[in-house]
């Protein structure tokens, strides 16, 4: 039966379900109209509601970063992208919960390769690899034709290894998308000379798995491309705002809060501190501050403390009260999901349902090697 | 069965069980030898196990921030301190779960002593309260005596609410400890000014509950302090070594890491980021980033992304190799515990337990006032 918000103990992360629908449509189709594959990333909302919703909408399958991820997708869909290279005991782990899964995994290292190779023998398995170039991030990936060429073919001669692409995350281009154009231009450049060299060695990329959220709408003008895998585009955050990259109306995730205090002249604080926003900087200056009040956007998450966010109420004339609830678009949504086991979805003033963040979460001790006591 | 490092999926946080031991046994004692009750604050290990050696080694009670913490620590003591007023939905949460609790609260407006007061009184309960003080940290907290009287005696007047004292967070004493004796004889005015001037409105402070860790070992200093309640102390951090509060040796809590990338010369990747770390500023400069290297602490996590961490190895010869691990010493360690369900207990290199952060999470579906479906 749903409830208002007056019953909400906060902190708590609220999905606006209408918003979120739109932000799943207008993806959906922009990658329809494109014929881009669309491969979304769970990081952002890590819930199995959200990611059976995006295959509905059309998408080819997920993106997901950790072992976790990887397991409670697997009950979503057949078709997953571990967009991060396992290494030592996770090898193991990945290859267990891929049973029924067509594994994609990415690498830019032979280490990676070897091992990934070793226990995909010993199982008897076989997965789909891509190698992870670098346009500019410098984060990983390797920058250079020569060094693709070595390691898709390293992949190729790996029996139990399907070397099918590249991929690439141009996480450097977080630029307000009217200055994006240059670094379009700059990776189509670089993308065009790598796979040009690729299908000259014989090792043409059949997949060319790109894409994020910042530029996520610009994708159809790079010529080669085959997928893209946005995450944060379901729920948007400030940060995304602050780039051009949606509207305000577009932010689908608040944090509820309480006012708790308003002891110190010209500020509030409320119950909502880094362990419910996280400590994620705005990239794109607007004002600075940890998170914005939804219908108050002039004010912001100023300071914080573990479950303390103050307030700055100097260049607003609104005065929230001691209990009054308020809620913060955060910077950056990945890292609020992360920070809770739950969200409610609402509609207007009302929750309407709510979603475990079953992704969430790492080390399963019940998979440790040997019986644990205390 | 205990078991090395090589079978652990990381990222997992390891605690040293005999620097832990030390670290306990050492504010125990300093407590102890000055009089003062110890209250360790849980919100930096969230975990049972560890709370219970608190009380062991002579704790009067422990303290918390939400109502998770409450939740869980009653069955740890009967006698908890909970240093965030309550308010809204979470005033009788707060209350269900302090049956057998000698429960106390932090309050620091009329609101807050209003929606207790009511709450006590409807569930016939009472609780002991404390007036939340200001000494300079402008988070919470009333600065003036005058403000302090007006809440302490609207305590007393509502029946189910017991008036007891104040509390104060001097969260501003962060700077090195060879700088800080300024501020606390600062602080020591102050809170002889407050303490007498409830004296004379007939309403003495017969607690004042103090401390944290940075400036953990000045406590005794401060005539008519009653009682300390550090939190970080059990761990430690890079925060609190660079202030000089603690040895590197001290550092009881790290992060497990695979270096997964090395395609980018003089840095490698680790697959510990944001949502392992947190993103925490070093508050004294201590060479930047989010975190070093255990052995090698001239090695910073310099950038993050949410699941990577990258390491600058600019000012080292270390070179590690893709497939070794690391062990990264947060800067804030009380992040990194809410960051992840279970800690694992080492000794050298050997595990030999591991530990539920029972504490961590908040909003309990299962509490919610209607039934919810999808």
């Amino acid at each position: 039966m749903p409830y208002g918000f007056a019953d909400i103990e906060t902190p708590v992360p609220l999905v606006d379900l209408d918003r979120l629908a739109v932000n799943l449509d207008r993806m959906a189709a922009y990658a329809a109209m494109h014929q881009l594959a669309l491969r979304p990333h769970v990081k952002t909302h890590k819930s199995s509601r959200i990611a059976a919703e995006q295959m509905r909408l059309g998408a080819v399958g997920l993106t997901v970063a950790t072992p976790r991820e990887l397991q409670v997708m697997s009950e979503v869909t057949d078709d997953i992208f571990l967009a991060h290279p396992p290494l030592g005991a996770k090898v193991r782990r990945v290859l267990t919960f891929s049973g029924d899964v067509q594994l994609r995994i990415s690498v830019d290292s032979h280490v990676a390769i070897e091992q990934l190779g070793t226990a995909c023998r010993q199982r008897d398995q076989t997965v789909d690899v891509l190698v992870e170039v670098d346009f500019g991030m410098k984060r990983m990936g390797v920058s250079d034709s020569g060094d693709a060429i070595r390691l898709a073919g390293a992949i190729r001669r790996q029996p139990g290894l399907r070397y099918r692409g590249i991929c690439f995350y141009p996480g450097h281009i977080r630029q307000p998308v009217t200055q994006q154009e240059g670094l379009i231009e700059a990776l189509c450049g670089d993308l065009h000379n790598v796979l040009a060299a690729l299908d000259d060695a014989g090792l043409p990329a059949e997949i060319v798995s790109g894409g994020s959220t910042p530029a996520a709408f610009r994708m159809h003008l790079i010529p080669g491309l085959t997928e893209i895998r946005p995450g944060t585009y379901v729920f948007n955050d400030r940060d995304t705002y602050a780039m051009g990259a949606c509207a305000w109306e577009d932010c689908a995730l608040t944090v509820l809060a309480t006012v708790i205090s308003d002891a110190v002249p010209d500020q509030v604080v409320i119950d909502a501190g880094v362990k419910a926003l996280g400590r994620e900087p705005i990239r794109v200056q607007e004002g600075g501050g940890y998170g914005a009040v939804l219908d108050h956007p002039e004010v912001t998450v100023a300071r914080m403390s573990e479950e303390h966010g103050i307030l700055d109420l100097s260049d607003s004339v609104w005065r929230p009260k001691v209990g009054d609830q308020v809620r913060i678009v955060p910077n950056h949504a990945c890292i609020v999901t992360h920070l809770f086991d739950a969200m409610l979805g609402v509609r207007g003033d009302i929750v309407e349902t709510w979603w475990h963040v079953g992704a969430r979460g790492r080390h399963s001790p019940e998979l440790a090697p040997a019986p644990l006591s205390i």
